[in-house]
């Protein structure tokens, strides 16, 4: 609801390579005087400068909460019904969570405390939070918003929360991803972006190259399809996993789908060999001609986004 | 409500000043693969490269609109609206628009077509706009949030549109700036930005130091503060216009209370003698490297945002 955290940046403090303190602590929403040169170090994982102040824009908390979680056909039935609640909840959609089956059976088989608010046997889960001012208002608004996805065959079940308990029980089979280290381990995992619209074909196709490739293969898939982001975990058998073989198999699906290899947690050290399967080579010989004039001596958290480390002769 | 034009900005196409054509057409709204290279484009009026292809981010068109011009007793106070709007309205607040009494009066005694709305006489007035999913139940909302505001007395009259011609009616009021070239003129126009919380006192010292230089000088007030930013206009007699003096007198001002120079209008080639008023040496040094790593010969919209061209001996 809020946008990605860049957006909430409004000023920074930068110390350079070569010593230079750059302070730009703006703390206004507009100002539109030569680059936003702010944007070039969110998110560059300290190759290109030491953050050391920020100014962070805030919102008022919310005095509402609306949760639900409801079973769709589909994954593209949810695209379909994001796309409704998003019109319905006018601004205050602040969470549009899809469960895939995989997910929704593993955790509410597993996680003792859980019970499965609706049935086995659907397309999908979503949980639906909407962050408001007014919870009597919203909570009426919230439930026409489902009552017309059922009457339009958008939603098949929905189970809305009556209470902040209720709401924390639906919300736990969300979060029960936390026990995958108990419930699902060993397993190899992935965050990546890939347009709303294609995302259940990628998930689609994507298990069943894994299948195929290991019969006992076992996938969870979980996220934040608004923000066209998903999770994706594989476990093949109970020993080592064969990380580099999937890897490359979901990465070569990433790169067909037009997708991004990490949606939420950059590229360190181990998505590095993969960033050219969703950067051109024009952006990726871009972003080296700022990492070498901002940091010639390849000093700032060397080997991380890029291989090959900026040699000193360069400028 | 939607946020800055960089925010909707997806991907980009853009060819260099060498002739590479970067090819960043994301269409994903998390992808953290590297740097966020649009961002250094967004904006730079042409100087870094020519965008040749944009990938917009969409909304679903809002389905309801209330809207009111409301009274306050003055900035402050208008501010403290502003705060409890934003939690009332919860994700829906489209448009808040302060009009300084100088604009209020000056365009319903000039435009003919225009009658108050609400008497002269109050510290300064808001037109506020929600857009939403169902007319009925927003427009309960909207009103509670004016029950509140005036039995807080965080506003002290206001009108509420009942109609789309009624609404029509009060945007009239607000837009009458486009009559400025007929009603008030000459003048000179500005396009600033302060931190939300000094921008009263900003427009009083402002005005203050004009009036103090030229006792028969008028101003025009009125902006998006929940933005930072407004549009503040001087005239000074009726023959031709103490631009530089002027000019001078208000950016002081904007340098004193560390705002921008320009909220939406960029710097191009009128406000490049001010650019410091707004930007660290440090920043426009940053600037100036990336002009320089990117356009090395100076070719790309030569002058505009920097008074010296890069020479092509750099690189």
């Amino acid at each position: 609801r809020y946008g990605m955290t860049r957006e909430l940046v409004l000023g920074l403090e930068v110390v350079l390579a070569d010593g230079t303190v750059v302070t730009a602590m703006n703390k206004m929403l507009k100002n539109n005087t030569g680059y936003d040169l702010k944007q070039i170090f969110v998110g560059s994982e300290g190759t290109l400068g030491v953050i050391t102040r920020a100014v962070l824009r805030l919102q008022p908390r919310p005095q509402s909460m609306c949760t639900a979680v409801c079973a769709v056909a589909d994954y593209d039935g949810g695209v379909r019904l994001l796309r409704h609640a998003r019109e319905a909840l006018a601004g205050t959609l602040s969470a549009f969570e899809m469960m895939w089956p995989d997910f929704y059976e593993l955790v509410t088989r597993n996680v003792r405390s859980l019970r499965p608010p609706l049935p086995y046997g659907f397309g999908a889960y979503v949980l639906i939070e909407a962050l408001g001012s007014d919870q009597a208002a919203d909570q009426a608004r919230f439930e026409a918003m489902f009552s017309a996805a059922l009457e339009q065959k958008l939603v098949a079940d929905a189970v809305i929360a009556k209470s902040r308990s209720e709401a924390k029980a639906l919300w736990a089979v969300r979060d029960a991803s936390a026990e995958f280290p108990r419930i699902f381990w060993p397993h190899v995992k992935f965050d990546v972006s890939i347009p709303t619209a294609d995302i259940g074909r990628f998930v689609a196709t994507t298990k069943g190259s894994i299948r195929a490739r290991w019969a006992d293969a076992q996938t969870v898939t979980f996220g934040h399809i608004g923000d066209s982001n998903i999770h994706f975990e594989v476990k093949v058998g109970d020993g080592a996993q064969p990380d580099t073989e999937i890897a490359q198999i979901v990465y070569d699906g990433v790169r067909q789908w037009s997708g991004s290899i990490s949606a939420e947690h950059g590229i360190g050290l181990l998505k590095r060999p993969y960033l050219a399967y969703t950067r051109t080579p024009a952006e990726i010989e871009l972003m080296r001609r700022l990492k070498r004039v901002l940091d010639p001596l390849g000093i700032m958290n060397p080997g991380k986004v890029f291989e090959t480390p900026a040699t000193g002769a360069q400028k």
